[in-house]
């Protein structure tokens, strides 16, 4: 991911105005897309400790010395700081940190043995993950082009995967060769969840060594992450011709994807963009169970803030790109899922997806 | 992965044993790893919680309603509880926890958002990673033999990228090969980093689009989890000749892994193994930096304690299998480093793989 250091520059500023605003003497910044976003690396953390201390005292960028190679293109304001295989950092942390009293953390990152060594020290902190958040959740125009892309790739990775499904087929299989694809293609990480009949009932089942067989339905959802971001789409498919229930699945999940899109307006409350599918999807409790919510939020994170659930009570930012993707589940049986990634705009929702709403009917 | 339930069951006897003696009221367990330990369920978390309860009075096992459909075969003991898309399984954590004062936590892995919401709730937190950790340091004859199989994987895979690797292959290509190779043979995660002559001197770069040429150092650290264990080994080669450097270097490498395995007994101190290879790979100062600790555990995460640095003073337990891997990094030339996978034992270290330890030399 390459951005523009003067555009790095300006996101300091602006976290720096956000804490000033918020009376925070610092914030500490953990999360991997969070330091991707004001640094244009992405760290490998494993056990390691990796921050950013932003504060209008003293502003650092801290990193095991394993990985003080990678910031060096970080901007010029961060100091950079590494720390030794005899450290665990907290340390250089704590002193970076010296003379702020209130410090911002990303509560849904900072792991509780740091917050307690913090809090230890004296630092009162305070949950600031949405002061990030607030900025990374509208995407700019060059976030955005990068999801496009990332969307492009995934299409054509669904493609190719229904080219590749036949019956005989072996689920992990074909996973493992899609997933090689888009590797190849150039995504940083890439997650095929391509499900089986009565896998595809459970979204998140692993894929197993189960061939494809006349009569199943096909749930192929696809995630990369190309150039630092993600994008995430799902199509369906039947070997041969659907069922009556694989149809009357299909129409009232195309039915409540549609509702959903429309009510991703600026200012809308994310639950509302739930309820508009949830309605739609439970009234059809027969075809099967609505499982999760409407969506979330994509980027440099796969699944980032606002999540499109009953509990959501904010309202949409203009820049958000939203996945939009209700499913209908039956045990036994199978899934159906249809998934979008969506720009909320005061224009109205844009789809970056070109990919055509159609329940695939696979050669059998 | 698959063990046998009584041996789940096995696990959460002496794990309630374990909080007994600590005077605990209940623990809390939610890192993927530990939940697999306990469950052989590994959960697909995102922003979701997932989280196991375990106490005298009620143990549960808490999980997304999209989840519901993994837990089937998780320890009866455990109650399953299942959180619709209102929630965000907090509520359902604070009634399962009811009657409990204190709470054992995986420090390494709760989020402070969660903890500060226990916190609310008058429940007091305890660090207890090592509890679970104390039961998972120690591998049992079956976790032994999967982190054979996955080094088993590792070491194939090492073999076809040198046969691969040839001058004009393109860094990036060549790791994504790699990596689609793993997964076919049914790795679930792959990792290689396989990196080319000045890339190789930061142990964490990311592969890039650059060419291999006559002259460059190879350094490449694969690993993978299979059946829901990790293999981790590394292996370095020149194209043509080894320079003077890349010869030293190697030597002393050599030198300091043979070092650190030696040294990797029961009862010795983690940071002894480390100091075994550090005081030989920074008395050749003139060849590069020091810029990492021995090794670390690997079992069912990819790193867990304990790690090889100079902070960690417990000791090693009789059936930890540690990854030993020493490097030395020259900034612009390049690194080498070698990793064996090698478990603790009574009767002397054993090395899980069987690749020659060379320096291979790559055809021009």
């Amino acid at each position: 991911m390459v951005t523009a250091t003067n555009s790095l520059e300006l996101r300091l500023d602006r976290l720096l105005e956000e804490d000033e605003a918020r009376g925070l003497d610092a914030t500490l910044i953990t999360s991997d897309e969070s330091i991707a976003y004001l640094t244009g690396f992405r760290p490998i953390q494993l056990e390691r400790f990796f921050g950013i201390v932003v504060s209008a005292e003293r502003s650092a960028v801290i990193v095991p010395a394993l990985d003080r190679g990678q910031i060096e293109e970080a901007p010029r304001r961060l100091i950079p700081i590494s720390y030794g295989a005899e450290s665990d950092g907290i340390p250089e942390l704590v002193e970076t940190l010296a003379g702020a009293r209130t410090v911002g953390v990303e509560e849904d990152h900072l792991i509780y043995a740091r917050a307690r060594a913090l809090a230890q020290q004296g630092f009162e902190l305070v949950p600031a993950g949405s002061v990030v958040m607030g900025l990374r959740i509208a995407k700019d125009a060059g976030e955005i082009e990068r999801i496009r892309s990332a969307c492009e790739l995934v299409e054509e990775g669904l493609r190719r995967a229904f080219e590749w499904l036949a019956p005989g087929a072996v689920e992990h299989a074909l996973n493992a060769r899609v997933e090689a694809w888009l590797r190849e293609q150039g995504a940083t990480v890439a997650h095929p969840l391509i499900l089986f009949g009565e896998n595809a009932a459970n979204p998140h089942a692993d894929p197993a060594r189960r061939e494809l067989r006349l009569g199943d339905v096909v749930c192929a959802d696809l995630s990369v992450c190309l150039d630092g971001y993600w994008g995430d789409l799902t199509r369906c498919a039947t070997v041969g011709a659907p069922s009556e229930w694989a149809s009357a699945a299909w129409q009232v999940v195309l039915e409540a994807q549609r509702a959903a899109i429309a009510a991703a307006q600026p200012g809308v409350p994310g639950r509302d963009v739930d309820a508009a599918q949830r309605q739609i999807v439970e009234a059809a409790s027969g075809l099967g169970a609505c499982l999760h919510g409407a969506g979330h939020a994509i980027g440099l994170s796969i699944h980032e803030p606002p999540f499109l659930v009953p509990r959501w009570k904010e309202p949409l930012a203009e820049g958000t790109v939203l996945t939009i993707e209700p499913g209908i589940y039956k045990g036994g049986l199978g899934g159906i899922r249809l998934e979008d990634d969506v720009v909320v705009s005061d224009g109205g929702p844009e789809i970056l997806s070109t990919l055509p709403l159609e329940l695939v009917e696979l050669g059998r």
